[in-house]
């Protein structure tokens, strides 16, 4: 489906490990204050000063996390960066500095690593963060990515998935559900182009979801919309997985109920138009579609005139005492439980 | 030529993604000052406060950086965490944390993570870091094994690869070679065993060589010394890829010569000795060899009466003017250049 532009293909083994790690690193800056040293030692070396530092780990691995026959290099490098960083945002921290490490079998041209790459330092650039530091490795079989990020935070401004509170508000950023159907109608195109492979697939109609599913943005936007609200949530997740399973993490750590109101959930027109196309509820398709990468919190009820009316920020429901369960209530006024049916990386196994 | 001893065999997919890792993890202690809060939310939280932080990671590929056939999963969980901690040491910093993240295929049941695990756990007890976080998912083949660690060094007491001065002396901590031999002997009783899955290896003859391969330490009790002995080298590297590459990188960063004497090189006599055995030149090995994760430093002249007599430390050559180039003092007084063999991930591809 992807088209290689580029036909020049450099062997990974033309270069060797340290030439490679250096052709592949050694135009990434250094603008964060926190950085003292980055790529070029056996380790970098940071200084936080009077901030607390919060640090998140991700690894994605090909035909289990993203399929190459639709995710251009490009984008993978982008979303990879995206999933971190988006773990450091759900701690209200401001994101400052990413190590990254490869594996890759020899199948990959050095061109195809300059891509993958490219989106790396695109992502890094535009939300200001320092590559400082990474592996590259070869690899039996496919790609695998393993992003370390961290983050700054004032101390005492971090938020946890822990401090929900009985009466607080439920309150998700943008709206979710579209990176789970961009991801069905990838497939669908992936199915198309297998009986025909001249078919041209007409994505217009589909672009928001699409982008969803393959070049997500992390809530960098949020955590300074809150700070510029004077909102400090009492708890927070982003949502990877899908919303009930976030949901029931905060619930779980905090120790409280939830009810969720169906008809609060923010869905795009393009996610309720394609669901109804894929004849699939679309209500089922934000509790458990995941890779939104929104962020989920609980505010005071206090702070609600503050967030009133922002278009970015939805009140989809408010947390109850733990001994009434968590429930979403339905258009039709019932009351079910939810349950975690997020996607579940081990379960997907080939 | 590993025996199970334990036949139990749970299926990871009974657990699912989020009680594995729970299972995995929630035993690991917390001890460091500097940790606020470690695994169960979107990150971990640490405070340095006055102290600079530093940070590595490495990536643990099967098939490319390990051979389970004998490789223990204990002594590999080990393994990993010695690999990452001694990038730490090399900076003159004391490890903090460490994050971790494992892919796995479905083959390995739960019991083969939990002795993998075991091993981290061990590693984290006996050098004093905490598991903060981590990843752990399937992959579509091998075993992939992620780890970040984290190290506290006072302001200023960093040592880089790039502060050698000309004149300064080339130390090595320990003896080297070991690990290379001790994969030399893995290797040849594999094949062994090929032919006769009956025959029981007689490993007693190489117990220290094939322990430097399977469960090397890393030297934080040399970064301990160092600071008791009041010496702070010019600079630092670990050995990872072998002497050879290791001196050079010193050489090209601090933009200085060195003349490395072969008569001084620290070798075991069961490397001598296993050496002769397979017919190989033990400086080759010394120099070529990779993954004695001993410490390669430089100290000032004036700090030589501090390390003299030492039996932890080797003065091995010391370094030149960086027109006079890199080169090694044989035995027979010859100089010959020292050209970088290490061991090559990219190259060593199947």
């Amino acid at each position: 489906m992807i088209e290689d532009k580029n036909p020049k293909r450099t062997p990974l083994s033309e270069l060797g490990e340290f030439k490679l790690i250096e052709h592949l690193t050694n135009h990434f800056e250094i603008n964060q204050k926190s950085t003292v040293k980055g790529i070029g030692d056996d380790a970098a070396i940071l200084s936080f000063e009077d901030k607390d530092l919060v640090i998140s780990t991700d690894l994605l691995v090909e035909g289990v996390h993203f399929d190459l026959s639709y995710v251009p290099l490009k984008h993978l490098g982008y979303k990879a960066v995206m999933v971190n960083l988006s773990d450091i945002y759900a701690m209200n921290a401001i994101a400052t500095q990413i190590t990254v490490s490869i594996a890759v079998s020899n199948r990959f041209p050095l061109e195809a690593l300059e891509e993958l790459y490219a989106g790396i330092s695109t992502a890094a650039k535009l939300y200001n963060v320092d590559v400082v530091g990474g592996d590259t490795t070869s690899s039996t079989s496919g790609l695998i990515i393993s992003i370390t990020a961290l983050g700054e935070v004032e101390k005492g401004n971090q938020v946890l998935r822990s401090g929900a509170k009985p009466n607080d508000l439920l309150v998700v950023t943008g709206d979710i559900g579209g990176a789970y159907m961009g991801l069905q109608i990838l497939e669908r195109e992936k199915e198309v182009f297998k009986v025909n492979p001249q078919s041209q697939p007409d994505l217009s109609m589909y672009t928001y979801i699409v982008e969803r599913q393959l070049k997500p943005e992390a809530r960098k936007d949020m955590v300074e919309l809150l700070k510029q609200l004077d909102v400090k949530p009492t708890s927070m997740i982003d949502i990877s997985d899908g919303l009930s399973s976030e949901v029931i993490h905060l619930c779980k750590q905090s120790k409280v109920g939830v009810d969720v109101y169906e008809n609060k959930i923010p869905l795009d027109p393009q996610v309720i138009a394609t669901c109804e196309e894929f004849n699939i509820d679309s209500t089922t398709v934000a509790l458990n579609g995941g890779e939104d990468y929104e962020l989920l919190m609980t505010i005071s009820q206090e702070d609600y005139p503050k967030i009133k009316g922002n278009p970015n920020l939805s009140v989809i429901g408010y947390m109850t005492e733990e001994r009434k369960g968590m429930h979403l209530v339905t258009r039709a006024e019932e009351k079910i439980p939810i349950i975690a049916k997020g996607w579940n990386a081990l379960n997907n196994q080939p």
